[in-house]
């Protein structure tokens, strides 16, 4: 592979630095017709206040708790915790067939602003700060428990990512043990800095830099990126420039460029077919209360399923489930795309 | 955990036998109320010819060909494959960072009947039974070619997993390296032939004969159960008593025995919510041209996102793509549903 766009029409296979596993890439498969299913536009008229929202302020929700009248966000309990911070530990062993064990955590809801009809993109620089900060705060106080290992951050944007309350708000689970993807991406980033003495993200970045083929965006302190590998047809990461184990090394410039990145990717994303972008959305980093774990490098993973346009998306199905995940159009495509959209959100725009 | 429930109401995690990899089971967590999205109950009157189907009989394909007026299956290169057989053979490698290599496949579209109304529950045993009569010539004319090494044969039933066209049929992928699934199952099964002389899912069949708490069906040849690790709701997989590497080792008698197995798993799939139940399905068997594959056991996986109804999935999202997948009823809760249901088609019940 060679020339000016080099794997732009040969199906090939890429390596994800981070999991070791491989997606297969279809360049030309874009061309087949779509007689498939056709997502319903998501509902884009909501009020600031809905009396029926269990995340709108002073509504009462599930437990039977009332929530504050918060001005910026806000985060309590899941009142429908996957898991529990109670539960017994015990182990059932079935001669290595039947394997189990329990698993302790503390799932968490967080609010991203009383107002009921915006989403991350709609908030300022400013108001998404607020948001990191509570992140932070949740991020150190969670591992304060010493028996907690891990703790995901996430958020499901948009009805067909799951989403079951359009209030903008994300997710913390925490838990007593490492899930496998940060199983996976701390194996291939502690073998890449015990051979190069160097975070496999670091060097990743670098050359994604000197070749600008698949950056969307870049500050002092961020860059937003389609990975090489990427899985969803327009799947990006955000990725800090310092090589940082976890969210709570950003300072309070650093936070406000994070804001500008999140506010950025999020934007172009809802630009693309003009449609409150669904996505599912987490930042990756290093375990907590395990020692220390030089070789994590912080990122933010975004999974964004649409592929044609606001309803037509991306079935990860047969294929894909049994055997390997595959993609359609390449990274470069996807890259070059949402690097010419504009940062102005579309319902800004004065005709 | 112990009692006459084990793991029946704490939340725990179950390994996968065959990826090496754990599953979050969160047994309370049904009571959730769901306020997310509902899915459109897909059309279910279709004539038994379609005119403008590409997979009827007569009809003409993307490609200006003209089906046969075939008579039970039928079989044909996927006009839009996303592996191609003429691919040549280059790598990509930028500092072990950027790392591709192509790939060639054949990609297959095998209709499982000429009636564009029928699905595979509503086929009878000897019906199934051509599929699977196809099934077997196309698996040992692929291997024909010396440069495939694995084949996947696979279904997409319904809208929801992205199936583009509702009459029966599913497909084959033909290619010359071995996806991330199959590697992660090859490695598993060859360690635990190495270490026990026996094949890993011979002895997880025993063990789950004995303990009947997640069998569906069995006959002669084959048994339905939810894995112990099973992923989605409703989960299943059908596995050979034999221990067989591919189907090719099925004689006449398993080959009925396998198509009264098919029957009988996707017609209680329908009867569960009374709709024809989407899924994505698949056999995973044995890498071919490339030496003895003895930790190879032939099974068949059937993903189906169905969780509360015919309207309301279970969405593998946030928590699950980031870090772990993650489930909300019990293998066994979901094992004894099915287990209760007719193998009477729904569709045909007196009243
Ligand atoms: O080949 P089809 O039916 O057009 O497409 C379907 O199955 C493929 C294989 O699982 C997937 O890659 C596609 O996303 C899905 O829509
Ligand atoms: O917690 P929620 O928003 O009710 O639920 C959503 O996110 C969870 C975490 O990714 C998933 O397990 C659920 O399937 C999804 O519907």
């Amino acid at each position: 592979m060679h020339g000016s766009q080099p794997l732009d029409t040969n199906p090939h296979r890429r390596l994800n630095l981070l999991t070791g596993e491989w997606v297969l890439v279809s360049p030309h498969r874009t061309k087949r017709p779509w007689q498939g299913k056709i997502e319903d536009l998501p509902q884009d008229n909501r009020p600031a206040y809905d009396p029926k929202c269990y995340l709108c302020p002073t509504n009462t929700r599930a437990d039977g708790e009332t929530n504050p009248d918060y001005q910026e966000s806000f985060v309590f309990k899941n009142d429908f915790s996957a898991l529990l911070e109670d539960t017994p530990n015990e182990s059932y062993n079935q001669k290595d067939l039947l394997v189990a064990q329990t698993e302790r955590g503390i799932c968490k809801v967080i609010s991203f602003s009383p107002k009921h009809h915006l989403t991350l993109p709609e908030l300022s620089v400013a108001e998404i700060s607020k948001v990191i900060d509570l992140w932070q705060h949740e991020f150190k106080s969670l591992s304060g428990h010493p028996w907690i290992k891990y703790i995901q951050i996430f958020e499901n944007k948009g009805e067909i990512m799951g989403c079951s309350n359009p209030h903008p708000h994300g997710q913390i689970w925490a838990q007593s043990e490492l899930p496998v993807e940060i199983i996976k991406e701390s194996e291939r980033q502690k073998a890449y800095l015990d051979k190069h003495q160097t975070s496999l993200l670091s060097d990743y970045l670098n050359l994604e830099l000197e070749k600008q083929e698949r950056i969307i965006f870049e500050n002092d302190a961020f860059v937003v990126l389609v990975p090489f590998w990427a899985v969803w047809p327009y799947e990006t990461m955000i990725i800090s420039k310092r090589h940082v184990q976890n969210l709570l090394a950003f300072d309070e410039q650093e936070k406000l460029l994070l804001a500008e990145a999140l506010k950025v990717v999020t934007t172009k994303y809802d630009n693309l077919f003009e449609t409150s972008f669904p996505y599912s959305a987490g930042m990756h980093q290093a375990p907590v209360n395990s020692g220390d774990h030089p070789e994590w490098h912080w990122h933010m993973h975004f999974y964004p399923p649409l592929l044609r346009s606001a309803t037509v998306k991306k079935f990860m199905v047969g294929y894909e489930m049994l055997a390997n995940p595959q993609r359609d159009i390449t990274p470069e495509y996807a890259a070059a795309r949402l690097k010419e959209l504009s940062t102005e959100h579309y319902k800004n725009k004065t005709l």
